[in-house]
């Protein structure tokens, strides 16, 4: 599983009075600890914390590399504060997100194909958040079918078919289950699959129990990454051993040590 | 869910100690505790603790029956010792199990339609336990189709797969679950799935954790039954959060003191 790590984010307390005093060494301390507990990129968002996000978001990305390698994932829904970050992002990146959209496919692709970046796209139109299974699919193969037009390789692509909680509607989650293992049908190699996990839980009583069960349940249907909390560590045991069972590592008596390795 | 408590077997030295000296109460306290750790069936297995197993499994069923009115598997690969037990089985009743060859299903199915009994069929024929996809699901098949010549309905029909130690062959679990997707889609309504789900973790380092994940991703899959440990709470947990995502079951913030209930 390609653990996106979510803790850099302006949303949090502790992150948001760090950008604002430009206090690198909180940024450092998270990056280096989300790394070192299992992240394949650190996902980066400014939140409200600064008027100029732009510069809030170069002066996070430049805090983050000078600390680790880990590649970032540049989180903004402003196409301008993306391009910021990309200008100061020294290794592998990935946007976090873009609508499906084709005024919005056309513009994101080419930027993400021009700095072989990843891009997240969301399965959400001018129309909204498809509530039922076959338009999350529909929404996927646009975004299958704009990635070849525009030459941006299917593992490059992530594509999000957006979580509700569970306590909203409870058809939803399988619905999700269906419509990832569809979606994994579209074309030969496939799109990623990515999922804001923590969404699955808002407003329930068990979040990290909802959230690691419908992890191990999509990463079953086919879920290759997901945007979660790293430090929460018998998710991630979760997450590995669903991965060796799937055979995407190799089983020994020390997998879970060798995977965090 | 449907969880066959797996602990009344003979394989165990407390069971096997208790049959030996008749000393139902042991028995009696399993089959309470197990049923209220949310059992739905007490598979019931003599193991090797007598030598005249038909008396030993009837004594067990006898005992079980005194304290609890929980739904009995009766589990034994011959075909007299499970007719001793469905001769004193008062309530619901499970046989466990039966292979796919042509001459067995004739004789397990008439026997299971007679008393109205669940039926479980492993996809085991005389070739022996298949490695691959295709034929545990022409195993199905056959399973399925011979279920209907004899007027056993789907809802008593459990199917079981088979389960290889993820150590052995770390191709099988994958496999195993687009088996159960496939096995769902032979015909509607379709086949329970059960498996025996310790088999997975079998020699490994991180038993618990194994299970549960593959439980997990098994019921994701479409798996609706399985023998397990009903005393693991954290395996039960999960159980239940996946039938509660599954949409199963409605959601409350109690959900799991609920499932209990």
């Amino acid at each position: 599983m390609i653990a996106v790590a979510e803790r850099i984010n302006g949303m949090f307390k502790d992150v948001k009075k760090a950008i604002q005093k430009k206090d690198a060494a909180v940024i450092q301390d998270l990056a280096r600890k989300q790394t070192e507990a299992g992240a394949k990129f650190l996902d980066c968002n400014v939140g409200t914390a600064a008027a100029d996000q732009q510069s809030a978001m170069q002066w996070l990305v430049e805090a983050i590399q000078s600390a680790v390698k880990t590649p970032i994932a540049l989180d903004s829904q402003k196409i301008d504060v993306i391009k910021a970050g990309l200008a100061v992002c020294k290794n592998e990146v990935m946007i976090n997100s873009c609508k499906a959209d084709e005024d919005q496919l056309d513009k994101y692709m080419p930027l993400a194909v021009q700095h072989n970046a990843s891009l997240v796209a969301l399965t959400i139109n001018a129309q909204g958040v498809p509530q039922n299974i076959d338009t999350r699919v529909e929404i996927a193969a646009t975004i299958v079918s704009k990635a070849m037009e525009h030459g941006l390789p299917m593992d490059k692509l992530y594509i999000d078919p957006i979580i509700l909680p569970v306590n909203c509607d409870q058809k939803q989650p399988d619905y999700l289950l269906q419509v990832m293992r569809q979606v994994k049908l579209l074309c030969d190699p496939p799109p990623h699959l990515i999922v804001g996990l923590s969404n699955i839980s808002q407003g329930t009583s068990q979040r990290e129990l909802i959230n690691r069960v419908f992890l191990v349940m999509a990463m079953g249907a086919g879920l290759d990454a997901a945007i979660l909390d790293v430090f929460d560590t018998e998710m991630m045991d979760d997450a590995i051993t669903s991965d060796m069972l799937l055979n995407r590592m190799i089983y020994s008596d020390s997998f879970l040590k060798a995977a965090r390795m």
